[in-house]
């Protein structure tokens, strides 16, 4: 069975945060962006109970536009990610490989996922 | 523990596919239009093992903006998808409500999620 957390679902719990970010990356570091993405999604993956989903993507045939699709259990979990040591390591070691960044906030309609969402 | 899709890990399997849809609606057609798109979602997920997420999510403040973050198990999954009754009656109930829609192709990087991937 799929779990679907739509809005109506979670009115008496912490709403879920989603945000979307687009990344433009200078082609000659992408490489090493890429690395840094990696490393940073699996350490939050792994250590943070409030972060539910960090999917990295890059658009097709144009390998320097990053999108990313960012699930936090709460605003809390999402303010908590921003002050751990993995995503301020990320922010400095890629602060020279991003050429542009647009983050993008969002209310979610309908999550409809087949994993039961924590 | 997480679970962590990566391109790396999936080199032996079926790789997923990942597509972005970016849609506009006519502003007095959100809510059929919302209603429309939380059936499909549903059904999808219910009835289509290889539809893993289907994340709808309107942007904040811009109602009429929707984004989608949709995840198939292998290119197979996401072509029979686009062929489900649900599907069709989606896109046929829509049809007059769409302003416009961009469909992204992408290329994961790493999907990272609390949840683990089927």
């Amino acid at each position: 069975m799929g779990g679907l957390l739509g809005v109506g679902k979670t009115e008496s719990m912490e709403k879920p945060v989603v945000r979307l970010a687009e990344l433009e990356i200078n082609p000659d570091q992408i490489r090493a962006y890429r690395a840094a993405l990696k490393e940073e999604i699996e350490a939050s993956i792994r250590s943070e109970p409030g972060v539910l989903t960090l999917y990295a993507v890059s658009v097709k045939e144009h390998p320097t536009e990053i999108r990313m699709f960012e699930t936090y259990a709460s605003s809390a979990a999402y303010e908590a990610h921003l002050q751990t040591a993995h995503f301020k390591k990320y922010k400095s070691e890629t602060q020279t490989m991003v050429r542009s960044l647009r983050l993008i906030e969002t209310e979610p309609i309908l999550l409809g996922s087949k994993t039961h969402q924590h």
